[in-house]
């Protein structure tokens, strides 16, 4: 299981992304990313839906705008990470996921309409998550269930102010 | 596994939500849902994303717009469904999935934003997908690929025009 997941949200258009960036952003914090990195203009109303997460529910990843993919790419090949881009023309996730679970530092890269070839060439995994067109934020959440086979659900989040209580019918907030 | 899975898209707001509905239908579609139904004023926008991607990709769910989500709830009920509403304040898909996966006919059911105390009430079950707050298009992705067992990756839409040739690098579409 990756000791660290970095996901790299490639392609954020600033105002007409917002809803979707800040989809992936979620996704990978309750799925245990431990930080995200978004190329693109910076945007602070993602930045405050992410912090104000990190303050009520617990402290996981943070948002961090970023200049280039490819300098962040080159940036992480260098400590040692395994880069991922998640794409419908890729390697199926079941074929690709046990060499991938096995790898200590893993970037993910999610793109948004268009994506350059060259992350494709770059990236050391394209994987596919079904070979039908829909979201990478689907795509995002599928891939972190398998490489941390499940064990992100029950993910403790430290220094929460609230947290849920589950329960089949209503809803139960406690404070922590 | 089920045989049937309907998703009914709850608390769409006309064009606000054009992009996290449709992100919410294509992956119903890839993940393998019969038919997608969305409470709201009818969008023909999302109609000819879905069926756009039937007509190229293969036939998949459709979707149809819908007046009152108590009324396809009692409906679904008549016709022997088990009803799923996705939300964190549900119990672990991890404790609930291998019961679910057990049932024949699935209503699973996706909130937006604001989602009435009667969804809760009325639901069958209220499962939940971490118990942090993040995406819905992620929660139905994971609910699927867990009650599908996976075997949803793999799956042939039929009548598709092209389809993917999966590779680890660049991007191959082949004529069907």
């Amino acid at each position: 299981m990756p000791k660290e997941v970095i996901v790299l949200r490639y392609g954020h258009r600033h105002v007409r992304d917002y809803r979707v960036t800040s989809h992936c952003c979620l996704v990978a914090r309750a799925f245990g990313a431990d930080k995200i990195e978004i190329v693109g203009e910076q945007d602070t109303a993602i930045e405050r839906t992410v912090s104000e997460m990190n303050e009520r529910w617990g402290s996981g990843a943070r948002v961090e705008f970023v200049g280039s993919w490819n300098e962040r790419l080159a940036h992480y090949n260098k400590l040692g990470f395994t880069s991922v881009h998640l794409t419908m023309y890729g390697v199926p996730i079941q074929d690709a996921e046990k060499g991938l679970a096995g790898k200590d530092k893993l970037l993910v890269i999610i793109g948004s309409q268009k994506v350059e070839r060259e992350v494709y060439e770059k990236s050391d995994y394209n994987v596919s998550i079904t070979l039908q067109p829909h979201s990478e934020i689907a795509a995002l959440a599928v891939f972190m269930d398998r490489i941390f086979d499940g064990q992100e659900l029950s993910r403790i989040f430290p220094k929460a102010k609230i947290a849920v209580e589950p329960r089949n019918k209503g809803k139960k907030v406690r404070k922590v």
